[in-house]
């Protein structure tokens, strides 16, 4: 954030930092109706280069481009510390509240609320603001795909809702040696039962549903001890909110069959709800019809992804674009795009924000 | 160790450290034939109060009560950081070599051989030895029962072997909400299986053979990644080798058929093999003698759990009697034992040491 405050400046604009963490740079000694674009900063543990990096520094080049474009880069979008994302997005949003924050804990104990402390103390030079969104006409992410399959310039008008849901397994700790198998209630063997039974969830529903248990941690974790707890977290997608509330009963109650077969104990608490989100119609038709004009192949599209533009939408009419992928899964070390596809992305979300 | 050492010191012996980290503390200015008694002073994480701590105190019991008797306390015996266990006795037996050492790994890379470097530089004041194998004509070890179906003092003859594995699945990371069902090669989805088919190998065998998958950690480890990798540790125990092998050739078979139908990779490898021992069958006869001679109810067993005592036999005649679990679990925070059952079992080992 540092880093992209000093561009910032540099780029002419006034780099600040709204209450919740967010970057605002709007150009200096200017205070009438402006865009912006942008994105985040952050990504996942052994991620790749692009990811929300891409749309930070193209949030720069359009703000250098552009006549009143700013730069508005969104803080904790990933936040896998506290199993959560989008965390500036939403707390500007107001879907996640400041009091909220009490409850992401990290694996230490540690809260949002004391990251959030540490974090804006470690900015404390930048000067505060206000977000300034009653003078956001537009704003604009373009963020590199996270699907392979999609070959063109993505103009996004959908986004899938993510549904979390944390399954803790509580069964009986015991010497692995000296407990026999009849006399097992192993969390971990739980544990199994219900990762599989998550895919066997999703593999039943269309292409646009996925489900993934992406952590799963074992106590107190030794060869020589049969596991006491389990803890799993879901991440659930869908753009059908059927299909989501359809995944949500069938972890519900595979995890109670299994408590009962076990005697274990099953506990499941939903993490984060969340509908999918329309994006707006008019700047979707516009990226469209630029992109046309330009002779950039792009297609309308969903993202299974969240992005901070989903939750911008309830506030600013939002435009999401996405860069093809080449040759690797985004997400990891292999995430890669190609510089003429990134060049005519910037040039659609060019002619969007300068025609609204 | 340091706090055990001081109680010797007090009780008039003479603490002293091999260059294992083992502690032997003979009687002070004594060099003739003596016999040991003690246990290790480590546990699991959240383990119990009793483990290798009662037979340490034991040792020094029965220091103090029989003429010519030290105190021999092994040093890692529990060694879940390293996902190992007996290493101060196997290094005595020399069935671990300390060059061994440095295969041992914690999870942040620290080897074995470098965390017992930072043990003996913590244990320098106290004098070094070798390990006066040549004296010691018998050894005792008393140790809480660790499988609750032992209602008696009992006596053990057979130790079983434990075999550990570690399983690398090596799938495919990408992003949870972008990367369909039919395209993923999920490690954890992987791993679950075969956490499920190690449960079912062992139930299929006589209730002294047993396998557990105690640790399973999951790469990178976030919500809204599917898992590229894990990692499992499976540790299988039997009395019988027959058995040991075809749990190994059942976790490799399974191990091959699901990266088969997964398109993973499953690297299975051999942590640790081992032979079920045979104990002293003149120490056993004499303390089930003694047990009979004292009116204490006492049976010949075996153990499922490993113990110092199955690696010291190969170098001394061994007994190992185990104390009555009561109310709980072994290596959890509810493991508990009888006082009676405590001072009996120090009386038996009292005679079998006194008359040998």
């Amino acid at each position: 954030m540092r880093l992209v405050a000093g561009w910032a400046q540099e780029a002419g604009l006034e780099p600040t930092l709204d209450p919740f963490g967010n970057l605002w740079a709007l150009p200096a000694g200017f205070d009438g109706p402006v865009v912006t674009a942008g994105s985040h900063v952050d990504t996942v543990p052994d991620g790749g280069r692009y990811d929300g990096a891409l749309g930070t520094v193209l949030g720069l080049e359009l703000a250098h481009d552009l006549p009143a474009c700013g730069l508005l880069v969104c803080v904790a979008e990933e936040a896998p510390r506290f199993g959560a994302g989008t965390i500036g997005s939403r707390l500007l949003a107001g879907t996640v509240a400041p009091a909220d924050l009490d409850g992401f804990r990290d694996a230490g104990g540690v809260s949002a609320t004391d990251a959030q402390a540490t974090y804006l103390e470690m900015l404390a030079e930048l000067p505060s603001c206000d977000p300034a969104l009653e003078r956001i006409r537009a704003h604009a992410e373009i963020h590199v795909a996270q699907r392979r399959t999609l070959r063109e310039i993505g103009v996004v008008s959908r986004v899938a809702a993510p549904r979390r849901l944390e399954v803790v397994v509580t069964g009986e700790a015991g010497h692995s040696g000296e407990v026999s198998m009849a006399e097992r209630h192993d969390a971990l063997a739980a544990a199994a039962e219900l990762v599989l039974a998550v895919e066997a969830a999703a593999r039943h529903e269309a292409a646009d549903t996925v489900a993934t248990v992406g952590t799963l941690t074992v106590s107190p974790g030794a060869m020589s001890v049969v596991p006491g707890q389990a803890t799993l977290g879901i991440d659930a997608r869908s753009t059908s909110a059927a299909a989501l509330d359809r995944l949500e009963a069938a972890v519900r109650a595979r995890a109670a069959a299994i408590a009962a077969a076990r005697s274990v104990q099953t506990d499941v608490r939903l993490v984060r709800g969340g509908s999918p989100t329309e994006l707006d119609r008019k700047l979707v038709a516009s990226a469209l019809s630029a992109a046309g004009g330009l002779g950039v192949p792009a297609v309308e599209t969903w993202s299974g992804a969240g992005h901070d533009a989903q939750h911008l939408a309830a506030l600013i009419p939002t435009l999401l674009l996405f860069v093809p992928l080449h040759g690797g899964e985004s997400h990891t070390p292999f995430e890669d795009a190609s510089m003429d596809e990134i060049l005519a992305a910037t040039a659609i979300a060019a002619e969007v924000l300068g025609g609204v």
